[in-house]
């Protein structure tokens, strides 16, 4: 299984790709009663041509032929937004059925210095610049410490024979959980065009460029077509 | 705008219905050519015979004619569950954005003497046995304590400067959030067959019998044959 | 019941309106946790302002929150086209049930005189000129002929005794059906954005500008925004 | 390709497989934080047991990790009824675009024998009485007969410079087109309960039991569990 970490405890992991840039191909010449023709060279670029009509002209059916299913690592506040994605199947870890491991995301230095986007409701309540060194390590310090804090009451809520569903109530929205999550290209890339943008948050632009990745293995012409739109 | 009180801090309010009983008779009545004839009597039923028919016959479509939108307020743990039903609509208010306000959930003492479910994954992880009076005040305390330090931190966060977009990751799942849903009857059904059921969280149920008191008013045709089947 | 005429024998009449160009609005404010401030003046754009944002941003969530139901008769070829957006939810007339009643579309020669579209795949077999006025007249009257041969052979089978869902197999793919479609303004948009293009073949067009004109009465501002933007 | 032959012209090959029974424990395991533990035997159930709960339970999202591209050759009043579902993705040949073949569905004499469905309403205006062989020819003969002339007025518009787009407009529903279509598991089980009743018309049912024999082959044990239902 291959893997790419994200973030401190996180990683996005392929299970099973189908479809091909040249499968897309093929669903979209049913509309011609035609197949593959080939995809040319430089000078005769033969269906080069036709994907990249199909991709600048949103002909996005025939990318719903092809698809990917991968594993993922991530904190409960970068799911909490992809599950607004509606058009993926998920499968996740339960809270409810599993004591949820003690693994919690605190953001670098690196990454708190930088301004969260250039979205401006998304800074302080003060403003939208960056924090000082030593502002960032006294909130991870902070951080840590909370959670450390919610983890006890969790643990003990646990031994106290308090039901797992409800043990959780505590647990912050930094915990690192894990699901399966499955679509089909067509999808994925307006997950990407949304969560690759610089107004997403920085932790799921991680994954989502973890993502873009692993389409670049197995879907490499239309990715240098999404590529190129950007 | 109706509201009903659920928990401790939440509630379902309704916004807006569209449809009728009788327009889901007229939407089935498009395949043969037809509309509504009447609800008929007792003896001789009429147009309640047809929907009869088609709601134990699972035709399902005439049911997406009609709808609701409603405004939850609710803990997140119970929106990571609702989230899950992908057929629904939602616009919720988001901690990137705004200071989440201070409200959390605790469980009442009855709620947590009752065995949760009859899910034994749900239980604890020494078994199904509720707690006793004194078990559950003290985790109804602890819990509070816990709520306590992830304010203290997330405040702190906050006056020192922290995107709220980070600020926000020791809140615990236990917090209320609120947004609004809308989806077609069809889909609240499915919505309420899953979320009634003994089986799912006892939270959720709370919710999902608020909803259904709001979806009677509108549809007490439906409503009736939806309950003649629990 | 408001209809509006469309080609020979077909129309869209609206049967029921949701939400609002407000409702959107105050759906979108959910994330902030704020309400609807108004409209604003010319001066003082207010909610005017975000309502564009939000449309030109694609933000497209809070228009689910508003929409419509309509009849509509059309030809089967049109149908056919108008089923592959599968975020609608349909009703239509059934020839398993109902014989289907004798009404066909038949082009005017106006129609035929103009060059379909510029998509050269969907011109002649011989290429994009448009027909002269005798060549449209010709292809009416043979059309006619067709329909009417058709016609007679199913009121045969149907006479014969042949089950009506085998009758129907001899009918034509320009006789018009009926049915009921509903969708929230999102994906009313998406419909218009595909079927008011030129590429969009001209009989569906016209659905597209009538359902144009009925989106218009009950949502002015994003109607606005919505032509604004082609 | 793997083809099975379906009424007079038709055919469903299969495209491309992903996901298997072992997947779809794998991603069920995910809520439990476990993975996949071997189906085990006759005695010692193993992981069959979980398969079994999942499908009798309705916890079908795992089924959603698993699916299926096929090419099918079906008549048009087929399509149409397939269309209806609509979480498949389709990919047609098009008859804007392409002069559509010469081949048209005739009943077979012993089809035409049996009455058609238990369903009163799909019967013949009369009732729902089976044909006598003399009927089913006859039949049969003027259907021919009708589908000549259609195809006669379709290549005469052709060859008159009509616009491919309306030249079909006296094509019959009873003529053959061609479309590749995918979906994963859960919503193909969807399809074979819906189109493998006794309600849905028996044209459309060749076609769900030949889908049926390609999903045996890749899901032999998610098959048996739907098989074991019925």
């Amino acid at each position: 299984m291959d893997k790419i970490q994200v973030l401190d405890h996180g990683y996005i992991a392929w299970i099973e790709f189908w479809g091909s840039d040249q499968q897309i191909i093929e669903s979209a010449r049913m509309s011609t009663d035609k197949g593959f023709l080939g995809w040319g060279t430089d000078e005769n670029p033969g269906d080069e041509k036709l994907l990249k009509y199909l991709y600048q002209n949103k002909h996005s059916t025939p990318f719903e032929f092809a698809g990917l299913t991968i594993e993922v690592q991530a904190p409960i506040f970068v799911f909490r937004e992809w599950h607004r994605h509606r058009t993926q199947s998920y499968s996740e870890m339960s809270a409810r059925y599993t004591p949820m491991p003690n693994l919690n995301y605190i953001p670098s230095v690196e990454r708190l210095m930088i301004a969260s986007s250039t979205n401006k409701q998304a800074g302080s309540v003060k403003g939208v610049n960056p924090l000082t060194n030593n502002e960032a390590n006294l909130f991870r310090i902070n951080l840590r410490d909370s959670y450390e804090t919610a983890e006890h009451h969790y643990q003990l809520a646990l031994e106290n024979s308090v039901p797992k569903e409800l043990a959780r109530l505590c647990i912050p929205v930094g915990r690192y959980s894990r699901m399966r999550a499955t679509t089909d290209l067509r999808n994925w890339l307006a997950f990407l065009t949304l969560r690759m943008d610089v107004n997403a948050q920085w932790e799921i632009r991680q994954y989502a460029l973890a993502l873009h990745k692993l389409l670049v293995l197995q879907f490499p012409r239309t990715m240098a077509l999404f590529d190129g739109e950007k």
